[in-house]
């Protein structure tokens, strides 16, 4: 994608962290610099995307590569209709859980072979990689109860949230020009500021320091 | 699966080569051999087979690796399911389409990796293998004249057609021992009648040849 001029920013971490609510703060921040931002979410809001979230969220007892084939499909038509085409249009992206969600969740989490996710993620994204990930890393217990809405996966056991929370601390580690990571059990307000400061140190981005100024 | 007791038969090729009807003619001497038996397919009738199948077969221009992904989904869900289950219950399995679909549609046809998608079946089958694979080998001008109905698949290029054709004859020349490859340009009652024969000598099993026998 030698062409692609927009930037494109995850935020990664357990339901209950503040991921949504910090991928807003991030676009608007983003667009109040005066660049178009695209906000987006995994599972996607595509037909196929509700589809597969109707299946993976609702899902009794669903099985963990099936859920892994269905969030890889819901990835690629993602990845192909709504995150490369902002891009190349110079649109910046923020998107509230990517690929690294199926590395936590299904390979630390529930024990399928990590370096196999990697491969078929490769292929789901057509290569597509974040240039920066947030991770708003946050203990289980406090992550859960801070939910009052449980999906099935948020009622798996702690331990599966505990290797999943191991699972992102990991991939930060293995690639930590990317990641940025983040305690999440402090103010919402101060994880906040802290993101918006390091991403704007991260790609030069005057605005969020000096409103009115011109985006790098 | 060392306990395993029943038998795993699937039929492959183009649609309009006759594959249902000779599920179904297999599965009837099966039964009339005195063994239960399953008469299934692919994509499957279950609930999450049944969101894939509509996704997969009526939505316009569906990526193809979005297609392999919801296919193996499907396959995961079917074999889990269905097929495994019935096998450890001591029945036969007879399926229209199986694994060897993907590889020849989305591998050969479409020109997805062939080695990628025999890695993935091997995660989405749980390494669950057919005991005998027939082919309806058809020229695909011909297949395509047979069907009233077309769905997105049957509408690809000829030279799709072809391409998968070929691929599915390169499959079966790899794994000889498992595929009975059938010309299904003569009558349908000839092609049934070399199937039942070629699988009851497959499978020693006598009633097909004379009603009434134990099966073996």
């Amino acid at each position: 994608m030698g062409e692609r001029v927009g930037r494109f920013i995850t935020v990664e971490g357990p339901d209950g962290a503040g991921k949504s609510t910090l991928a807003r703060a991030i676009a608007e921040q983003i667009e109040a610099a005066g660049e178009s931002v695209v906000l987006t979410r995994e599972p996607g809001d595509s037909p196929i995307g509700a589809a597969v979230r109707a299946l993976l969220l609702d899902g009794d007892d669903l099985d963990r590569w099936t859920e892994a084939f269905l969030f890889l499909a819901d990835r690629r038509e993602h990845c192909l209709h709504v995150i490369r085409p902002a891009l190349l249009a110079g649109k910046w992206v923020v998107c509230d859980r990517f690929a690294d969600s199926t590395v936590a969740y299904q390979g630390y989490g529930a024990g399928l072979d990590v370096s196999e996710l990697r491969s078929m993620n490769e292929l789901a994204t057509a290569g597509l990689r974040p240039d920066a990930t947030i991770l708003l890393d946050l203990d289980p217990q406090v992550a859960l109860q801070r939910l009052s809405d449980k999906n099935r996966l948020d009622r798996m056991p702690l331990d599966y949230h505990e290797r999943v929370r191991e699972g992102f601390l990991t991939e930060s580690r293995l690639d930590p020009d990317r990641w940025i990571v983040l305690d999440a059990s402090r103010p919402p307000e101060e994880v906040r500021a802290d993101a918006l400061r390091l991403l704007a140190e991260r790609f030069a981005f005057p605005v969020i320091l000096s409103p009115g100024g011109d985006p790098a």
